[in-house]
């Protein structure tokens, strides 16, 4: 017992330190096995009550937005003509391994409790190709909304969990150039100018511009992947950091890192394309040629689309994944001018993508390859801005769609409340009504004001005498007496807003 | 390299013999590693196509019947004023423990990498339990809908998978005695009438009747759930084999067992229930009276409701969570007349479900209790029905919404068929086009065909001339010509069925 005491202070301790979550939680298992050793608690242990680390739940507060969030996106996708699929949360370990670089350390696996060895899925990227070359699909445009599970260090309030949406779009098949790309472009300007998030910016690049840069402004070969990561970290840090990064870590020569800062430096539209394919150097690369070409005839198509105006060409874009081949993108939220500076925390990315055309060969036996480019939008980011929005605002969001609430004025009208409620719910009406026997009518009108139920059918001795039910409006607190058999008719027009 | 040869023969040769799918795995992997070693496959790995064990793909179509299947549950949530909610699906492992009886075996757990012990969700409600108890909430109806995990034999084309969805619907609070219960046995009738899958019977019992019964008949109160177990296999055991268990392994006396098997082959209505209630030993018994008590009520609220023609009281129903503590129920669906007797596989139970009044008290750290009732929907087993009966009719099912494909008559109109089809997903319009710069119109026609698209916008010279667009009806190949500023509304209006 002494044990047992000395373990439970050093939780209280760890807890007043406000020590790692994970820690106290080891120390509290602990002192629960102690304590059920000692047969303290018999059949009454003390639960740790919380979600694990990096995930939530959502109440029904946070499922109306999330809905909301999701019928924009998935409306978007729709208009645009995909499919849907759905895969299993965990996939054949081996089918994760060699697609995410240094990040594979983020993936949880399973317990081999014998059988497979398992894991989550990081992303719906890798899962899509695997279910493309398993059907041995050349031609398909899907979306895939579901949860993905990454190991990461969470960052709640800034959206960032372990275990969060993707909304994923893609187009898989052999195509004209730019044609599937553009149309990834403009669903993400579809989606951010529906949802309101504020002024945005789509930055393009692509892995055959930035690896012909590499090539022209002198990086070896066998440095490209890692000069590129360098560079995906520009826009978060500054270029001197960066610089000193590439020639103090990873050995590049300073010229071909002041080469490169060159470049890097450059955005903007048409007008910087054309200047790059009349680049000297640029020009004389192979790579960087077909990426320009490529990314000439993407603008112009984003200009039939009327979208360039929040579409940049931007050289210091590089994406962190590995799988990308050709065009990549990523969506920027701007800082809103009218808020204030302190709270203006930059959410970051909040959609991203590009084309992958060798990730489908890797998982075909004979190689055969499927082109595809998608763009996957990241939910939980614009999901945090919503919730502090709505939070700001005083708007009241509803959890539920109840049209009407069941009521009686007098006691014993149970069974009558029954009846009524039965009839509405077979006529299809959203309706409610209290657990109550004989429930006060203030009650059950405070509990519409509650919920925001528009409508009370009230029952009593006297309208049942005259084949009428009350109908109130909760609103102006009119009444109207309505004919039985015409309530769910006047409740359907007075709700049809709904 | 003689190694690897044996290896693969090994393979080859339990793919022969159709061994166990893990197994086969297993030696796969072996083989690869050994090729892996030799350096024979180098960067070239060969995978494992499949998802794993028990686990399955949702193809477009299959997606489409899913989401009819989902649609009219979730309606009917609706209808009855549930809110939503959503938990992770991982839970701290210590969360499921002691929750589910000889079924833990059953639950997947995630490897340990440091951290929190964590354990796949084996159902929806233990979370929902410890989200009221974490979150103090003593009142809400909510539903939700998600994958839960078991690590049973999967049985798949009878609907059993390792990955499943379950629909859940809980009321907790504390509310007048079975009004809520009443509710969800209304769900549940609502909900397989609408999905139209044949006729179904619901049979209802309560945990304190079943007591009582063990009590009355001689069985030690030790022996309650190991008898409640067997009483529970009686819908698919006949009577003679579940009484050898009870005598012969479970140690029941004969005389016991017997009594038993009197009352486990009653089922009824009110009238049997009124005449257990003056049996002269289940009178004489209090959790018996206060259950069948409970279950006269009940059955009186169901008669309001209509819905007894489809409600059997049947004492054999016995359910095999622990947490049940009142009514329990289980809706199953009946042989269909006029299908082939060879093919009329019972798909068993499709929705079930009861009272937990102390699951959540489990969970909170002093004990405090939250009654809840509630019903799980079994969407798995009511997708292979759908399935199958699609399979079987031949109606085509659509896996997009889109109204329109925009067309070209002629080449290089690429231009003109971006700029038209951007104009009409700003309007709201759900259009498609094919991605390539000369598409054959036979071609594009042919892909309307294919995918049930209703209509085609079809750019050509003359037409940008005249300022028109053809506007041509698949189904009656009519072509008429619409001014490009009512083209938008045109559309609307002959896709308003959509």
């Amino acid at each position: 017992e002494a044990a047992v005491r000395a373990q439970a202070d050093t939780v209280r301790r760890l807890k007043q330190d406000k020590a790692d979550p994970d820690e106290i939680a080891k120390e509290v298992a602990k002192l629960l096995e102690m304590k059920a050793q000692l047969g303290e608690d018999e059949g009454k242990h003390k639960f740790v009550l919380k979600t694990p680390k990096g995930t939530r739940d959502y109440g029904p507060k946070q499922m109306a937005i999330r809905e909301r969030a999701f019928n924009a996106i998935i409306s978007c996708f729709k208009r645009h003509g995909a499919e849907v699929i759905d895969t299993p949360v965990f996939e054949l370990k081996e089918t994760l391994t060699g697609k995410y670089g240094e990040d594979s350390k983020l993936i949880y696996d399973l317990k081999d409790q014998g059988g497979e060895l398992l894991s989550l899925r990081y992303d719906l990227t890798v899962p899509f190709a695997r279910y493309l070359a398993m059907n041995k699909i050349t031609n398909i445009k899907r979306y895939h909304i579901a949860k993905v599970y990454r190991r990461d260090n969470p960052a709640m309030t800034r959206g960032r969990y372990r275990e969060f949406y993707q909304c994923d779009f893609d187009i898989a098949g052999q195509f004209d150039p730019m044609i599937p790309d553009a149309e990834c472009l403009k669903i993400v300007h579809e989606i951010l100018s529906d949802l309101q998030l504020g002024d945005f910016v789509i930055k393009v690049n692509d892995r055959r511009i930035l690896d012909g840069m590499f090539a022209v402004c002198g990086v070896p070969d066998s440095k490209f992947r890692t000069i590129c990561s360098s560079v995906d970290k520009l826009d978060k840090v500054p270029w001197k950091e960066v610089r000193s990064e590439m020639v103090g870590e990873k050995g590049l020569s300073p010229e071909a890192a002041d080469r490169i800062g060159e470049y890097v430096q450059l955005h903007g539209g048409l007008d910087l394309i054309e200047r790059l394919l009349q680049d000297p150097k640029l020009s004389q690369n192979k790579l960087a040629k077909e990426g320009l070409g490529d990314m000439k005839l993407l603008f112009e198509y984003l200009t039939l689309f009327g979208i360039t105006g929040k579409i940049s060409f931007d050289l210091s874009l590089a994406r962190g994944l590995d799988y990308y081949t050709g065009v990549i993108f990523e969506a920027v939220l701007l800082h809103q001018e009218n808020e204030h500076v302190e709270e203006a925390v930059s959410v970051g990315s909040v959609a991203g993508g590009g084309r992958y055309d060798g990730l489908v060969g890797m998982f075909d036996p004979k190689g055969r390859k499927v082109p595809c480019v998608g763009v996957s939008i990241g939910i939980e980011r614009i999901f945090s801005i919503l919730e502090q929005r709505l939070e700001a605002s005083e708007e009241k969001i509803r959890t539920t769609e109840t049209q009407v609430l069941v009521a009686s004025a007098q006691k014993k009208l149970l069974e009558e409340r029954l009846k009524l409620i039965s009839e509405l719910w077979d006529a299809g009406i959203k309706a409610e009504m209290l657990y109550k026997k004989n429930p006060k009518l203030l009650n059950q009108l405070q509990y519409c004001e509650d919920t925001g139920i528009p409508l009370v059918a009230i029952v009593g001795e006297q309208e049942l005498k005259d084949g009428v039910v009350k109908l109130r409006i909760v609103a102006t607190r009119e009444e109207v007496n309505v004919r039985r058999e015409s309530l769910v008719e006047e409740i359907r027009i007075r709700t049809s807003q709904c």
